[in-house]
């Protein structure tokens, strides 16, 4: 807690609402700058990676599965949960490897980011993987996914048409072709 | 629900878990395509908007705002969640102008993204505003905030470096910048 903010809310009561098996939820009573109290619903979330791998020919790897909660399919970025006491980076080299096959030489952090502040304290590690090599995946049972190399031009194209609305892989792309813009001759 | 997809995940059952003022949780249970059954833990969000206004000078309108869920503040694209009923246009015009004084004589539609398609259903609809008018701001009573107007090739800078942790705002500056790169002379 940081109370060191312009706009800081402090809590003052707490409340258990549920704990399911990947979030939690609770209701905090919070006092606002302007001294009145207002409640605040947060959702708890253990957080996760997202692995960018781009190859020597600029071709992005993407996982083609269902998403229950939305009804559809998408093609995103291979990403997952952390584990329990698990680092970020652990994580994205074990992520990219069990969906992928894939194996990085080289791992360049872009940071935490919160995919829903307002509600949700999910945080998604996004990292660049370059320099791969290809091994053998191993998806968890009952994960069903389909790899698909795609040029990262055409991925931002795609991006800008909404045809790639997963919000974590349109950052991990856009950065990704900032980065590889700056960093490569 | 459309069962043309591959991975398609056919609902069963489902338990509601938790009604909540702004999210609801259901645990539904579900047919995997090799025919065994899982959980599928659902977070419900009534949705949002996104809006990204970009002066003519490359200004691009940010609120600084408290984020409750992780406890810090946060430089953020202005945003909002959808009303009952209300069409995401209206949504986009009403956040921007409550929360910055802008109406925009321009609104282009970069499509809906989903946050964290997981485990939560929440769908973000991103908009660049143009042509922008100032007029008064009327945040909600207990909402504040601070607009900053910044460049947008420093808030790519920003996200890079990890300054701008907010998911939806690196989305919505990324396509506002390759949009006026192929949009303008």
């Amino acid at each position: 807690m940081n109370n060191n903010y312009e706009f800081y809310e402090k809590p003052l009561d707490t409340a258990r609402l549920l704990e399911g098996k990947i979030v939690n939820v609770r209701r905090d009573t919070v006092e606002l700058i302007n001294g009145k109290t207002a409640f605040r619903e947060v959702v708890e979330h253990p957080g996760g990676v997202v692995i960018l791998a781009v190859d020597d020919k600029r071709r992005a790897y993407m996982v083609r599965q269902y998403r229950y909660p939305i009804c559809k399919e998408l093609l995103e970025v291979p990403a997952g949960k952390l584990e329990r006491g698990e680092a970020p980076l652990d994580g994205a080299i074990r992520e990219l490897k069990e969906e992928t096959g894939l194996t990085a030489g080289k791992l360049i952090y872009f940071g935490g980011t919160y995919p829903s502040p307002g509600f949700c304290d999910e945080q998604l590690h996004i990292y660049l993987a370059l320099e791969l090599s290809q091994g053998e995946a191993c998806p968890d049972e009952d994960e069903f996914l389909r790899v698909e190399a795609i040029d990262l031009d055409e991925l931002a194209e795609m991006a800008l048409r909404g045809e790639l609305p997963d919000g974590k892989t349109i950052n991990a792309i856009f950065m990704a072709r900032e980065y590889l813009r700056k960093n490569q001759a």
